[in-house]
């Protein structure tokens, strides 16, 4: 029923680009067309990478225009590095050829190159920093609940083996929740810390907490309190995996919008 | 700043109405003016309940029409049993006094009944079964996530001393996710169940499992998994003090209204 | 079966004495012979607290060799205040009586004396400064995962009301852990928190967190982490009845021991 | 300081196998001098399975003897399947090699002859069907605080792939559980199920709850509760590497016994 839609992926040996291949070899209504990669010019994706689970082969390209002009593909599955995600998304525009950009570190500048270039020439085009769904649902959540409840703190848990704390989502939560919360610092007035640190770190009067542990993964909890009751919200990722459902959402959805898109909120209605 | 708002409490013996008796002494725009309770006409409140936490006294009446007239209030906060609440909405409608109810059992004609006189008269009315926003905020945000993720299961956790299972409000929860959800058979198709029971109660496809233990008082998540992640949405609730926030907010808003609305979900923007 | 065991309760006004009252009332084998209370002598205890749940009335007395030499007890309760439980407790067990002592704030000395007195004269003697059985087993599990899980976090939530943090029990935990894991600053070696105080409070390299919301009452998880598995313990105390459990078994041990015991932990094989 | 322990790995293609193979490669104290597999018989390793992350090459053997003779490990980490796991136990023990038999399926008699022939020849043997360290101790724990808490349920929670409710670890948790929980019909005494199955399955008078649901990698959850609170003792297993602290722990201690251990519980004092 449906048109099997035809894709390229860019980064094909990153890890998040060999998920998204063994994500569309296992879907039905995809096809992988063609792969670019800065490396490996003329040889054949099972060259580059392990084909274990994969069944389907296909040519790798260095050259994003010849890529295009070859493979006639319906999306641009962009996965690779910033600078190269910008010239391939502004090609594929040119092409025709809708791309999902997953690529992080792309500028302000960057961006607003490739909305105005898809708006221009009326070519799908979505672009999603964070292809978890649940997490993304967990944000809008937290945003909504904060109106009513203005007392919330974020517990987020790692791995050992993150350097930074906290973060990157639980930032982006208490920004998103900063939005609806009235004002306030919580807590006792006269809170004593006995131990330092150990009420967390202050992101405009709510705490953030970040957990390091060996064996865990990426989990988070935004914690609501009001009289009485406590409102929790949770999303934990078990592996990179987690973000196909996303992806493939993305993919689907790209093919029926003329327009530039920013976040996967945006299209989960 | 705000206006005080005088309110009538009906039911002031039950649990439900002593801490109604004292979220309102506790705040500062509320201003308890009356109760009536079927017995002890003419007494005083601090007669017939403990006042302990509670400085504010004011009179008792059984007659709905007299209590009304002399104590003049706003809002008629209802938390006695069924037919009383009836007729009391009715007649605080004829008064022009707003009614906030939180009983439960009334037939859907009493409930279609007091709709048409609310909005003929272009009264206020607010009707709630469930006053506790984070409960009310949990189904909510389950019934949105499950338009992204089919496979969920409910876990429902009460004291023991509750005799039916499921709760209330799990079995509400699975009706608003079904609405949403795309309709599906969960877990695995050749499921075997070695202890019978052991995979919970089945709702449309859809797990509902009832724990019940000494200690616990009110709780539920909602456990949604897809590929490589899970989200889960809890609520706890510690205390009957819970419901205050949302019978609070109800008496607030049916201030500003001018017609009936049934749900708490419909006054939460 | 049984025989019944007479006991003295002090400090009846207290939190902690009108539960123990009212656990003593609803125990079969125990019964309230009297109550020590440095003001009220002489008076019933109906008159000093309110006996809403309780069938059981008795005297009140100031002066406690009067009481013990009037009422003859088997176990004498203490829930007063330091000083007083320590004047207390020596003179039961000049009568032979039995104390049972959940009165914190006794200093070394004090301790000492009461235990050389005990063992002197082979009356048994309990003294639990956390009578929560859950929260007792919780340190001692976690202090037994500790030495196969070195790497560890401690995650405390209390209402908002608590003005320090950590929490006592979280202290003590981490000092129970700290006895069997082996020496190791947890986290990524370069570690950055990018907002301060996010990774929590160091104690001994392992981190604790505090987390104050309204609607909590005092809950608090130990999680271990080791490559690809996490093992978390976790206490939720919803109300002080839960001290309740432990105070009756205490006083249904010190009735078969002759000799000085502290600590909860020891009486729980 | 310590002698380094030379090891033979038994069925390295299977899951666990590859799994081992990578933990001895990194780990200092442990060197890979051989492979046991039923063909390949003569090539190397890396030949047999991808070598990726794991420096170290060794022979592949299918005689037990022969491989024994040539490489002359100190200890047999048995990994295959239950008959082959017979044969090569008995060799090892002949050979003086001790070893870690992590294999299940073997019968009361072929484990009643690997106990025998290890305590006649003083050679020492640890036969482990579980080697989570997490899931070990979450289980024992559970046993302790069965004691004081006869109200008990089960919630174990697996991807929707398993087929079998419920686990086996659920299973043996909750035969531990009985063999120190006063008997006890749990929850209320005239229960009703509105919706069949969702009070879960029933062990004895406690309930086991399975729930099933993609995301999901192995969960249990133990929940106590008492008058006032409850203790919850959770392990979450998120892939196989989660074994391999436990397979490290019974190599290490095989060196240091000279008699037949069955459980890992048992070296974990």
């Amino acid at each position: 029923m449906n048109k099997v839609i035809k894709i390229v992926v860019t980064g094909p040996r990153g890890k998040m680009g060999r998920e998204a291949i063994r994500m569309i070899t296992n879907t039905k209504q995809f096809q992988l067309v063609g792969v670019i990669d800065r490396n490996n010019n003329g040889k054949g994706l099972s060259e580059i990478v392990s084909m274990e689970d994969q069944g389907q082969d296909c040519s790798v390209f260095t050259d994003v225009n010849q890529c295009l002009r070859e493979t006639k593909p319906d999306c641009l599955l962009e996965l690779s590095v910033a600078d190269a995600a910008y010239e391939h998304a502004l090609a594929a525009i040119q092409f025709g050829v809708r791309p999902v950009i997953g690529t992080t570190g792309l500028s302000q500048e960057q961006l607003a190159d490739i909305e105005r270039e898809a708006n221009e020439n009326k070519i799908g085009c979505i672009v999603a920093p964070n292809f978890a769904i649940g997490a993304v649902l967990m944000m809008k959540f937290a945003e909504m609940a904060a109106k009513h409840f203005p007392d919330v703190e974020i517990i987020e848990m790692h791995h050992d083996e993150k350097v930074d704390a906290p973060s990157g989502t639980a930032l982006k939560t208490a920004e998103m929740i900063q939005r609806q919360r009235q004002e306030k610092q919580q807590g006792h007035p006269k809170e004593i810390e006995k131990l330092s640190g150990v009420r967390g770190g202050d992101f405009d009067g709510m705490k953030i907490h970040s957990i390091r542990l060996p064996g865990l993964v990426a989990h988070q909890q935004v914690l609501f309190g009001s009289v009485g009751e406590t409102l929790t919200i949770r999303h934990d990722s078990y592996n990179r995996t987690s973000f196909m459902t996303g992806v493939k959402k993305a993919v689907e959805t790209v093919m029926h919008v003329d327009s530039y898109i920013y976040g996967l909120e945006n299209i989960l209605e």
